[in-house]
Parts: structure tokens; C-alpha cells; sequence
């Protein structure tokens, strides 16, 4: 596996490859990788004949007040991660490879960073858009994958090529789960043993939603009231929001309808942990 | 000369063009060509083996007071011009196939686009960076040309070309004059014939510029008094600015150098018109 640090390195072996007419597939993440990651991996090179991964704590996607400088970091077992799931590059540039200091680009969206996660994390959108425009423009991929976790980025990411006319299919990849339920994140290795107990409480309402979603409720605030009800049935969990949005524009909807979206982000003690379904999907296990 | 006004048939022909090995340059213009446009289509022709023509009237760039519903149009002029100077394809779309209704994505620039014409145009900026990228997007050139008369324009576009990685080379043209210095401008056709005359007062304080910089001037204030004095000569000219501004990042400098910009705005009646020097450059002429 290539280890690329600058820009050019990364340039010169696309160009090799897009001169052998290879596809070429991007898993873009911030590392400290996990079953989640790799199932991007997985389906990247299952589906291009190169893949490339990036591994890239973005600063500008962190506000102010978050975890940037704690954000955890192992590179070298996400190297081994990624050489074991058959990625051909990874890229892993120092911050100062990606912004100079006079860096004034952003790539910004309204509407659907306004909502859900958007509301508490203002500029974490336009980081978000701004480091894929670059990788985009960097790696050249025929297919760039996202987990659906981060149902809310996938969806701007989606509303992003299409705007702004990049030539790239976006695939969304399902959630991995623990096997209580809880959704795969490099930030559960924040949490408390007694935190990461009370952290299964995020997948069971999303389980007990499914199933109310399944008896035929389309009603947001009906379903949301007994997903609220079930959250706060665990004192350690402080629910930031859970909400019910257009699977397309993200904004809130009254009377939901298959492939809209039922989203949540709770802190367990500290730790900010996200999960959600799309109307529709199929029922997820947990224990 | 193909006429293009679908994003397909632009992406069709891009991709034979591409599978063939040619390079090719691009030309965004917004119409009503005049021979200033005509000198980016010939730098393009010259150095690349197809060239395209944008003629698109981009709304996103135009404040609510401002000329959008008056701007003037004649494609049919624009296609004689385009073809006479060997321009290979045209793309003319309609704003409904570069915006959904629902778009809402777009490049922004901080620094560099809130100085000269963006105090007065705060959205303009914006409108030119999100086009041009997704003119970038669908074209996907080798080389971009634009007219040096819209000075912070091409500094705007060089720092975005760099700022987000794009794999293309901006290219800046000298500004076209009539033959008494006027800056040619798709916005001259606004003038009356008392206001044309009394429009070549923008040219002949440049010259005066220029020439006070040939003199051996690097202090900004002294420069601008003389220009400013040399503006308010004309009855019909209200200033909007002369500023002298770093070449790169367009902030105003007190002491100049070589490279950097002196750059005006004023209205001759309601025509706002625009024309700068870069310090260093070849003395223009005027009557």
C-alpha cells in the first residue's frame, strides 16, 4: 500500500492509473478506523479496480469548542486496517499540505447543514464540503463512499455533486453495529464503561422508531414522542435533538413517508454520539 | 461550431474530445461579446486544440438592484464572433439547467472578495466562484482564460483554482481599450453618446497612474490624491473607489510594489464601470 503524504504524491499515481483507464474508488475519513470504515473500504475495492483512502483530521470542520485536538489518532493501525481490506493508497497529509495559512475558500451550503446537526455545529458543514471539494479535485475518483451514520453529510455530500456538477457517484454505505446495537464510532472510545453501557440506549430507539414506522405510523411528532420517552429512560443520556426530515432536503416534516429520515444526536455523559434510520430500511438487531 | 445548451451535450462531446488526447481551454464570458472577449478566445485557441465558449448570463452574481433583467444579450452576434475566431463548441444554457430551484450550494471566498468591488457587491464574488466551478466541473479544461480588466475577478479565481485543488491553469489577458483608452466592456452600450466621452476620464487617470508610478511613486496615499483629483476633473464621474491593493490577496497596501493593483470603480450616469492597473505593467495608450 502507497503511504502519500503531499498533494503531488497523490496526483502522480492517479495520473499512472487514470492513464491505465483503472477506476478508481475514495473512502475519505478522519481515522482511527473501524469495522465502520472498513465496510467503505470493502465496497470501494470490490467495486473499482483502485482504491484510495484518506485519513485526515480536518480542522476546519471542528468548531471552536470540539474535540479537534483530542480526536483520536492511530495511524499506524489504520495503515494495517487498510492494507488487510486491500486499499491501494492512503493519503495522510499534515494540515499545512491541505490549508496555507492565507487558505479564504470555503465551499458552503445552506438549507440542509441548517438543520439537525447543523444547528449545534454551524460551520461543521462548510468544513465538511470544503475538504471533499479538494480530495474530490486531488483523487479524481469515479466513486467517493460514505457511511450513512452520518446520514446528514451523505445528504449534503449528495446535494454538493449535484450542484456543483462533479463527476463522481456518491455511495452511501449502511451503519455497522456493535453487537449490543451500539453504532460504530471512533468517538465510543470516548466514553465510560458504565457510559458505553448506557450508550445502547441510541440504538434501541432507533429499534423501538423502526418499529413503530413498521405498525404504520407516519405522524413525526407521534413517533418522536415515544423515541423521546424511551431516551430519557436512561439518566446518563441528554438528548441534543432527535427530529424527522425530508430524506432529500433534510428539513423537518410533520407526516413522514418511506426514505425520509429519523435522526439523533444524544450526549452520554460528555460524548456526542449520533445514530438513525431511513424510513424504510431494514430493521436493525440489537440486544 | 457546436451550440451547446445542455450540460450533456457539453459532457458528451468533452469525453470524445478527452478520448482523443485534446486539450482544451475555456472561455466563460456572460455575452454581448466585444473584441476584449475575442482576445481570451484567441489565447485559447492558440494553446489548446478545442476551445469552449460560455455565453451565460449567471444570475447568482447579480445583486437585487443590480442589471440582471437589462443586461445586454445578442447570441446571434456572440455565435458569428465565436466562430469567426475558431471557437469549436458554445455552451448557452438556460439558468433552469445550471439551478434547480432547490440549489444551494456555493463557493465563497473570505479576504479577497470583501475588498474593491466586493463592498459594494457582497454577493458577486459568490455568484463568480460557484459558476466558474461548476463551468470547471462540466468542461473540465486544461487552461481557463480571463480578461485582466476584472482584475479581482482573476486574483478571485487564481486563489479558488488553488485554494480547493483544481488541476487547471488560469490564465489572465491584457485588458482591450478602444481606441481613445476605454476599457471595452459589454456595459459601454449603456452609455450615451455625452457619457461615452465622458467615460475615457477611467483610462486617462490609469495613464496619469501609470505614469506617476514610472516616476518612481510606491506611497499610496500620493498616488490616489492625484488620481482622485484627476476623476473629480469630470462632472459625470461619481467615484465609487480607487484603491491600490496587494496583487494577491487585494488588501489595501500603504506602500506599493511591482504586481500590485491599482483598481477603480465609478459611474459615468448609472453605468458603473471598472479599469486597473497592475504596477509594472506596459504604459496603455489614450487619447
Amino acid at each position: 500500500m502507497i503511504i502519500a503524504t503531499t498533494i503531488q504524491e497523490v496526483t502522480d499515481q492517479i495520473n499512472a492509473w487514470k492513464a491505465e483507464g483503472l477506476t478508481i474508488g475514495l473512502c475519505p475519513t478522519m481515522g482511527y478506523l473501524h469495522e465502520g470504515h472498513a465496510s467503505l473500504m470493502d465496497a470501494s475495492v470490490k467495486r473499482n479496480d483502485r482504491t484510495v483512502a484518506s485519513v485526515f483530521v480536518n480542522p476546519i470542520q471542528f468548531g471552536p469548542k470540539e474535540d479537534l485536538a483530542t480526536y483520536p489518532r492511530d495511524f499506524d493501525h489504520d495503515c494495517q486496517l487498510l492494507e488487510a481490506h486491500g486499499v491501494d493508497m492512503v493519503f495522510h497529509p499534515e494540515p499545512s499540505e491541505m490549508y496555507f495559512d492565507d487558505f479564504c475558500t470555503y465551499v458552503d451550503m445552506d438549507v440542509l447543514s441548517k438543520t439537525l446537526c447543523g444547528k449545534t455545529r454551524p460551520i461543521h458543514f462548510r468544513g465538511v464540503c470544503t475538504v471533499i471539494t479538494k480530495l474530490l479535485h486531488i483523487v479524481r475518483p469515479d466513486r467517493i463512499f460514505f457511511g450513512q451514520k452520518d446520514a446528514q453529510q451523505l445528504a449534503i455530500i449528495r446535494r454538493m455533486v449535484r450542484d456543483l456538477n462533479f463527476d463522481v457517484e456518491v455511495v452511501g454505505c449502511p451503519i455497522v453495529r456493535e453487537a449490543d446495537g451500539l453504532a460504530k464510532s471512533s468517538r465510543n472510545t470516548y466514553l465510560s464503561p458504565e457510559e458505553r453501557k448506557a450508550a445502547v440506549i441510541l440504538s434501541r430507539t432507533i429499534r423501538l422508531g423502526q418499529e413503530i414506522c413498521a405498525g404504520g405510523e407516519r405522524n413525526a411528532a407521534a413517533l418522536l414522542e415515544k423515541m423521546k420517552e424511551n431516551l430519557a429512560s436512561e439518566p446518563l443520556a441528554d438528548v441534543e435533538y432527535v427530529e424527522v426530515v425530508d430524506g432529500l432536503n433534510m428539513q423537518p416534516v410533520e407526516q413522514f413517508k418511506e426514505g425520509d429520515l429519523v435522526a439523533m444526536a444524544v450526549r452520554i455523559g460528555s460524548t456526542r454520539l449520533i445514530d438513525n434510520f431511513t424510513v424504510g430500511d431494514p430493521m436493525i438487531q440489537v440486544r
